[in-house]
């Protein structure tokens, strides 16, 4: 079989080398599957009978849980990293781009991460919630459109760097996903916690509303030994010193949360990098355009935030993409037409934390 | 890259073969992808303004698409394979078994296929329906452990080939997940239309209420080649041809579909294999063992569709896996303990249709 496998691989890379939107070079996978981690379990009122399968009485309901699925290369590195999307998504966010190009989960698997893409509990494949919830299907894609960057709808930003074709951003719209029960940081965090402890020491890869419960989880969890945060939607500040919110022209303010001084301070303990792209207004007076706006206060709150954890001895970095030379990155710089460079630039900064060894 | 892949690839081999739970051997992988598939378009009342994120009107709502995962090894075989899931899952099932071995998507993939592995719509990463739906969250595990064939609950039949450990079912309660929106076989066909045409030529593998839809779905699209179906929950059969229900036990009657003569010649010019589990009365009379009854009808249904499309000159056969020495088979029989039998024999049965060509 080995035989036959090496041969399969010289041919398949002097063939397929170079295919639009392929993998630019075959990977060896050691391993790969799935899991579901964390969750609940409630129980019906009444005595499990059996007799009569429409008396439901007694019965179990096991939901909340995460849902995982993980690729090992061989000879991968000794971190994992495990990656956690944002508001209205599910793991997809880190799977193909819209055109079809590779996302973060191949690029890392290219460079030899073992990688364990999360559905966040009550979102996709770990959509089973204890608790019940009205889907309501009301149209807002103009709304995410205009929040997540890309341009002011119908307008695509001249600078951003997406596909400007329809079959493009029809895949984005159709990959957004409802929340299947209330979103509750804390079921998220719980579940997060049961991920980190199966998937071991790892980089904490998150996005978005994926950023408030990600920091919780690095607070509990000692396998987390270094947060990447795109983007996050809050910070957490120790109780007291959490700034005011700015005054916005978003519907969606930026609140930090409060945690006490000792679970603080845990993020004091590992190296994070938070990264911001492009089409952020600067200052701290809100612009027009609400869907800008929406960053230019997370950005401001990212900026206070990092002082505060440097000044109790951390290491967090803030990065404008745009300051590095990445341009036109969407509120998805992992889906970008530039993603491959935002994952060279963590990539890098992982190997000046040593991070990355083998 | 080329030598450094293929040396990882002899250590590989030598450290990791064998490992409890692990593919049995390293697969080069030559891309892997995801993308939606199908879906509609809806727009809410009144124009379009963007000024005011809160103000709705006329947006758009990207729904009813489905969701697949696809991974192609090198040197893969001509004909590709889909996986449709069944009721109250996703396409979870097709991967890591519960007490995380190698489900079909990895076996499949070691034996040189290119899996594809969907979310059907309203289900899992396609859960965005176009249509509300309220999610009760009622509990029911063991309705379901009891209409799958694993037991009587708490009891796991004697000779069921599944783990019993408590964790192993945790996780296969955990995998459940709701519908998003009114369960809709036309939804689903029409999706898995699409999913088709993306795949190109390949064998549609469906499960339980995945059935269904694949049936239409083989009507419609010319790229399935053949139908591996286990344990379907119905049959498609010429309009004024479809039998009379049979009495059971079961809160599921087993209901043949009607659909015109044209659409049901189409299923006669591929092959299908239709497999069956273990402990299944025969006969025609229902027994008190509801979960055990639904397949009886089940199975007697699928005897007398064969028969009907093997008369119009179709090639369906009928495999109760204890009949060819497979044992203790539940209905999730691609996530028992013996699953790589029952994949050794859909690949045995593909063999002799000429549909594993490289």
């Amino acid at each position: 079989m080995l035989k036959r496998n090496v041969l399969a691989a010289v041919i398949a890379i002097t063939t397929a080398w170079g295919t639009v939107g392929a993998m630019s070079h075959p990977v060896m996978l050691e391993d790969q599957g799935s899991f579901m981690a964390g969750g609940t379990v409630v129980t019906a009122p009444g005595t499990y009978d059996g007799k009569d399968p429409k008396k439901l009485d007694g019965e179990t309901l096991h939901g909340d849980a995460a849902y995982v699925f993980w690729q090992k290369p061989v000879a991968a590195h000794k971190l994992g990293m495990v990656f956690l999307h944002g508001y209205g998504q599910s793991g997809k966010t880190w799977e193909s781009t819209p055109d079809g190009r590779d996302g973060f989960q191949n690029i890392f698997l290219e460079k030899g991460y073992t990688t364990y893409v999360v559905d966040q509990p009550r979102r996709g494949k770990a959509s089973q919630s204890t608790v019940p919830a009205e889907l309501t299907a009301v149209p807002q894609d103009q709304l995410w459109f205009n929040t997540f960057r890309i341009g002011e709808y119908p307008r695509i930003y001249d600078n951003a760097a997406v596909p400007r074709d329809a079959e493009s951003q029809a895949q984005f719209f159709h990959q957004m996903v409802p929340d299947t029960g209330a979103l509750d940081n804390k079921v998220v965090a719980a579940a997060m916690d049961a991920v980190m402890t199966k998937s071991g020491d790892s980089v904490l890869v998150t996005h978005s509303a994926g950023g408030g419960p990600g920091w919780m989880t690095a607070i509990k969890n000692p396998h987390v030994k270094a947060v990447i945060s795109l983007e996050p939607g809050t910070f957490p500040f120790p109780e007291g010193e959490v700034p005011q919110p700015e005054v916005t022209s978003s519907p969606f303010p930026a609140v930090g949360m409060a945690v006490p001084k000792d679970d603080f301070m845990a993020l004091t303990k590992i190296p994070i990098v938070v990264y911001f792209g492009d089409n952020i207004p600067s200052g701290t007076t809100p612009v027009d355009n609400w869907g800008q706006d929406n960053w230019r206060v997370r950005k401001n709150l990212a900026d206070a935030w990092a002082k505060v954890v440097n000044r109790y001895g951390g290491d967090v970095t803030i990065v404008s993409l745009p300051d590095i030379g990445i341009k036109g990155s969407t509120h998805f710089m992992m889906a970008d037409l530039n993603n491959r460079d935002v994952a060279d630039a963590m990539e890098r900064w992982m190997t000046t934390k040593g991070l990355t060894q083998k």
